[in-house]
């Protein structure tokens, strides 16, 4: 079974990347997760990017912020889909440098980036992938597509009644 | 077997898109290619968004430039994972645009984003996508990446030469 | 009579969104309100916009925040004018993304956006837009401008007071 | 009969906001260019705004760059619906200085922005408002927005050969 | 003697604009104080603005925020030199919008562009341009350089007794 | 007699500058054209600024590009009004590094910015700044306003010809 | 021994500045602190920039915000390394000025230039330039990196035990 | 005696880089250079960082591009001072960014960056570094610095001349 390895630069990502994996277990899918600096750890970057794929991974998550250089690290060593969530973390410039420094990756390495602080959302996209080629995981996703329609359309009826 | 569909929202992005078309021929995995523009077709917007994942596709590649929806409404219609390639058009703001208004999706509905004009690097990650439950599509990847390794040290004896 | 339609993405803009229904409710014009999600409920999204001028509405605000494609969309649909407003929600790189997935639209489809979170300001646009051809409410329109003045005047003679 | 009057500051301008002329005359739509300087001719400026409503103009479109004031000046002086054209002007930093100073209007003075050098797309929301009041502009912009699905139509049939 | 104008679009640019009257009130330099609208009193923006020089004042100190016009405006309706602050207001993009409608002018109507919530400094920029011609009014500007050197070096010690 | 002193970082800041000495002689001004660097020459900084003020000069103007310093510095010096020309030099960021390090100076030490490349605003600027003590040359700058408004009207009257 | 000068712009930015002095002093490093404001003591700045390096200065730490001068003004004057530390002073625009004015040196006249805020950085820095040519101390940053990587692989722990 | 490891992610920033190398030729201070990419060929950065202290190199330049994480992983793993030069390459979002990922580096691992393409710079920085604890190298320096000056004062003169 696919299973989901969400990582992140530093402890202080963990609120904003918990989300991640409270979606995907939402989904009923196996996630990892674990503390990878690609600049205090490099080593441990290093290893986990060598070997995600051959110890049942499927998609990485990987979040960090400023000058982020864990996702295109991760992606540069694995050929595994990686997905970059930029953080906006505490002495980030708006979070131009965590967008920019995942986003703009060179030809040959891609990050799938998602948006500012979108955790959520790289969980929703890891469900995608895994259901790209498992369509009991799909059938998951077009459920939780039906259950936000239902959340607008409540929330409109609710307006309109003011 | 997987096949992954290339969208763009007018041919002048096709110079840009073809990128992806020609990366993925070289990983032997079908593309189908199309024109869909989000504000001119909205109606084959619609179909291709619904549909896309009954018709054996996997994986959606969606290219847009300017205030550039196509990629997001593509992924609020499918449940398929969707990667959005901003592309620098004539009259984007240096990209700016192409790039916020795929990168940013609400909760809910994520777009994998690839850096501005990143084509080859949306096709690299579609063949990732289906590599990750696919280990033959997988060690293609694998044998590509150690292409781009002996490319760099190549032109690393050259420069070392002079 | 004429009526205007205001919609937006999420209840969450509805505090922004509320200064539009307030002004043209104070120039006696009729409005609509509707939770209308570009990504979450797409075909209510396509019903609005195929119909919103085959049943009296004569001017649509459309507010949307992030990745906004809701006023874009909504102006690929209709052959009303659309009035953008980008809302500074809470995961907006500073408002730039919703600004520029407003207003950067491309050739062939306007959208009139006006300032960040200038709900206000659409509600008057539309009074105008319905003002060019109806004086009852240019006049209203030009009462208001008064108004305005007046209350500069006031605020200038408090501080000459000082 | 409705007619639009098209102003800018400076006659380099004419070549993006020659477009705004072409598509309204190319829906039978009176046009009426000026050239109205803010910083130039401020007296000429003041009448323009005070009488244009007066002389059977329904629609302003004004064009500008830099620190582009003819837009919110016209505006502050119209009761029309005044549709602003951000030009990228030589000195202009990036197009961003004709962007901020026409779109971020304060409260009570709305500015109906598009897309920078977006001309074209100024001369169809002029057509839009007009067409808002008037059944047989609609009609055409119906039409026109046809005309737009089948060129994107053709051009993904040309790709598809290929 | 010299006088010098302050003027500002709204009540609320007062708290920023109030250190531009106690600055060149330290200099013993006569002050004006009023509220001016570009876009709500135009009429009063146009007598402001012809008539300035010719009641005796030699400076125009003019604060805005947003699409700040008022400050532009001025220096195109008068002889005199026109000093803008940019006045980052509760709505404006982090201040950008008022920088760079103000800092923009087009060739042949300049303004002296201060920084972002400058008053001050346009307070001290307004006595240097009379102290040009005013050897008295020189003196104190030389007077307050000598204060501004001293303060830092004072902080300097007790940094250093730390 | 009024002199202005024009300075620059480098001659390649010339072609930019040269349009302030042409300006300025126009209106019958005398200016002294130098190169000073601050970070080149910091000892003729030094002097320049201490000094220039006693020697004749009520006005400089310093222009310079990227992390642009000389303005800044020479207002911490002068008592003089100090007008800043950010230039957009080779590699300058957009401009963006000229215009904010110029900008936004601390409380205390103003810099009068103009526009980008804004070297011809500079000259008008400095003729207003002596206009303001000297009516003689404030009827200059009168008349060349007159100028500018017949130059446009012309303009005016050519596109209403075509 | 080696000893490193840190001088900043204001007192107010001491609470940022002190982060160096407690890093380097954790290394056993001398340090001297000091004010020296380029803007408001330039003959301070110009006798600190001409002679640290006679006085047993190895390296300099220079902060400050917005239009911030004062490390390369220090460059201009001083053959020793200088490291600028760009502070988010109270009226900079989102730290965007000091960055810009701080990195953008001319050719010539280099900044050693680390993150918004990043004082912590600036005093690693200035250990490794002391490092480089002082085994010692270059042992003290090798053992500094483990700690890093033990506080990490700490926080790595703790995540999983949850 | 020192030498200077000289990297870059591509053999297209040659011709950027190279203006390190003939900097510090003309130090006569010996130079290393090669290719190493961050995410191409990961272990070859890990093996260059890890190793670089102990074979003779005293400071590292590391120049890249678009999301840049060359400098930064370097700096992760080595003891040395690294300065880091972004580039502004091809794909590259005008340079923002090389310039946020290089310079936005995290508490512990700083990377000295220098301006856009600054590659000469990086050169003297380097220099000024050994030249920190090395009297010869840095009279070169003070050396060097003269002839800036010399230049700047040749050009007064010929623009005096005029």
């Amino acid at each position: 079974m696919s299973k989901v390895g969400i990582i992140m630069g530093s402890t202080s990502d963990l609120p904003v990347m918990q989300e991640a994996v409270d979606i995907l277990q939402g989904f009923d899918i196996e996630v990892e997760v674990d503390i990878v600096s690609a600049h205090r750890t490099p080593e441990k970057l290093f290893d986990y990017g060598k070997n995600a794929h051959t110890r049942g991974i499927s998609v990485i998550i990987a979040g960090a912020g400023g000058a982020a250089h864990l996702p295109g690290m991760i992606a540069s060593l694995s050929p595994l889909p990686v997905i970059g969530v930029p953080v906006k973390s505490r002495n980030s410039i708006d979070g131009w440098d965590s967008v920019l420094s995942i986003l703009q990756m060179p030809g040959g390495v891609p990050v799938a980036t998602v948006a500012l602080d979108g955790a959520k959302n790289a969980g929703i996209l890891a469900a995608q992938i895994i259901g790209a080629a498992d369509k009991c995981v799909q059938d998951k996703v077009l459920v939780y597509k039906e259950g936000l329609k239902e959340k607008v359309i409540k929330g409109a009826e609710e307006v309109k009644k003011k």
